[in-house]
């Protein structure tokens, strides 16, 4: 989207060699970044994006953030399903531009995130989350990457009232109990959709499956994918000493009817 | 986008519980399905996406394929890059809908696809090789999937000549040898753009940011998925006995000026 | 053991360089290998352990097996513990030369042969199976390796009627359901004395974990090794692409009173 | 061997439940463990292994330290070889009881103690290290777990003067540079005796390799082992979190003339 020209309330990425992006919202006047600085992007209004500008001595590349932008800088509540996790959850789910789709639970929003940025402005995220804490810093994490137009959040125990609305094209499941969902579930999706599953247990994922088979889903799926760094050093190369052990089981299946 | 109409050319996912799905294009008239079975689709032209027809003695709900689909189905000519792979390497380079991305070669088309799904009908994607045969299997494979018109095919051997165009929001490489085209590539992204590259061995990545870092890119960082697959069983669940040990070191990097 | 010399009955490894080892018995007189070719070993009998023979017009080294020798030309019936597993195992049971210990069940006599070696001239190893076939094949491996001397192969359903004998170092279980015998194997053991079990699914490791709390074993820790091939070309090192994806869960524990 | 009974200089592991083994050599006369208990263990000379003692409030088992209690307790200088390497190095060596083996370097005696225990009391290792301070404590650790009588410890640089000795059953290498002693090492084998080199890089990894095939050696074969620890809840289990990503590549060699 290089030729896009920046708008206000759009969400820009400072960014300097070396150091992460600073994400900031685009208002007209000076605003108070951190602890003290002060930075005025006024003049950034109706620019080209991707120029840059001079702020407290060092020069910036003023971006558009892009989604892994977005999730390196997001304001974290609980455990936040992972970038990898996130991104093969999407395409297991067949998730793409324009399409409509919902999630439960909320968390932090980071999936919500992943979900809204890739449906584009022609898709619509519903996310559905009993706890108002959690739909609260969700919607703030939305509105920080400038995404929040694009989701619905909605207070509700989809696991006592089920899945609200129909006709989804996938759904996505960060629940403790997500089998308690899939019948009203079931019902929400469209013909050929699809849901995702994201649990850290064994438990979880072998009662997952076992409804899963019972509410006759195709196409049953379960994996789970594992990241490891590597250290690149000159002529000493070597897989990276730290590394997360586990993060979670996907378990992707398909209504077919 | 479920509530969509089907169109004359477009692609169409057969699908019946239990059997992959069959991909067709939507033709006037009858057509020639595998060895002998012929379908005439004429009558779903006009109507809504996700009906379902009787075939064979079978009933197939009529979907619009999603990504998973068009690379489950997809005709193969060299190892190509796998699902979680091509899905991580577009969350790292940050592509979205709308976005202008690049890819040297273009294989079989399958990270293509990815690319030409993830960007939407407002986004696009040039994707040279030097091999007239791989950008012929390529294309036809993006043909089959519908979604060749958002990609433009070059012939070109890009070590020799570097990348053609400017401003791309980010390019992928799965080359064997892709420090020869850093240089040419850096001055092909857009500002706060990203490269990714796709190396099955050490060495390739050891030497490529190498050059990553001599060219003064950012935000560089290496390493490699495992997709360990899940049987669930009754009782029984465990990690599956087969197992892919390796397909390649994904290496990202950002162009910050 | 460079030193010592060749006795009647000893079992011989001949190995000639880019073949796997042939385990032949040192017995007086032609023997038949294989298909048609005859071996006479007699005149090795009393020289030094490591010298050469001519045999089929190529020249063999006449070596004392090692253990990898052994479990790499093993007759295998169902699946048996990987070498990684095995030795993993051994050293997590505390096993060293001189010890006493038993297993449960027989197997193909992998895991037998790892003890038996481990455990030396000076040690011992009891094996139980209710199988008499498995018990067969187990004892036949064990003197195919020339260490059936160490063994003492038990008919018996250690389910139904625990495990036999008292003052163990360790125990090794290899069975499905492992938690049954949890209780007669804390009498046999020693003070101080550790089991290990092997189990492919994690329904049976948490059963088994929560058996050994519930009996007040100490030092209870679970884990499972992966291992993966690597494929060194010059100037083309990477992981292999073949890799086992699961062999089994290890749990070892302590008896502390 | 619960048989034996304990003799004066044998090392002792005290070990109550729920706490790790304390080593203590056995010695006539009170000593102080630690920062102020005093420990009098006169009385256990003589008597059967595996008794218990009454010390400040609290029963201990009184036991012989297996493998795994002398790994987990070692006073550790740099960084030393994890015990799942360890266990496997030796299975592929092919090194059992009466081996004589050869190590270089010595580091903190990690591995030294791990072939030590297993060649057992007819074994022999000798360990070679150019630093005075790494065999000072590598002979610290043998001697503190009743090892030390089955190692010489030699200073050499093996790299400038090659390994001392003929006859070797096995050679193990935790070197910087391995490739550099591999011709010396071949003499120094016996037979149909293996090397086994450790090392972090796969530019170590491929320069070993290639060394190893210019010299001939038969059977090379590299690896690594991943180690997952496995959290174990009642209706919660799972992989850990935690997890080493990466600690050594292995590559095993034999040679056979």
């Amino acid at each position: 989207m290089g030729e896009s020209r920046w708008s206000e309330g759009d969400v820009v990425a400072l960014k300097h060699p070396g150091t992460p992006p600073i994400l900031v919202p685009l208002r007209r006047g000076p605003q108070r970044i951190g602890d003290a600085a002060i930075l005025d992007l006024t003049e950034q209004i109706g620019q080209a994006v991707g120029g840059s500008i001079e702020w407290v001595g060092t020069r910036y590349a003023v971006l558009r953030p892009s989604l892994s932008d977005l999730l390196s800088t997001m304001t974290r509540g609980a455990q936040i399903i992972t970038a990898k996790d996130a991104a093969y959850l999407v395409l297991l789910a067949g998730i793409g531009p324009g399409d409509r789709v919902a999630e439960a639970g909320s968390g932090s929003g980071a999936l919500t995130t992943v979900l809204a940025y890739t449906v584009g402005p022609a898709g619509h995220v519903v996310s559905f989350d009993r706890r108002p804490e959690a739909l609260h810093l969700a919607r703030q994490n939305l509105e920080r990457g400038g995404l929040a137009d694009r989701v619905s959040f909605h207070e509700r125990d989809v696991l006592a009232n089920g899945i609200e609305g129909t006709g989804y094209d996938a759904v996505a499941l960060d629940l403790p109990e997500p089998w308690g969902v899939l019948l009203s579930l079931r019902a929400a999706l469209r013909n050929g959709g699809r849901v995702v599953t994201y649990s850290p247990t064994y438990n979880q994922l072998e009662r997952t499956v076992r409804s899963l088979r019972e509410l006759r889903f195709d196409e049953i799926r379960s994996l789970e994918l594992l990241e490891r760094p590597l250290h690149v050093g000159e002529g000493g190369t070597r897989p990276a000493f730290e590394m997360l052990g586990h993060t979670g089981f996907l378990t992707v299946a398909r209504k077919v009817d």
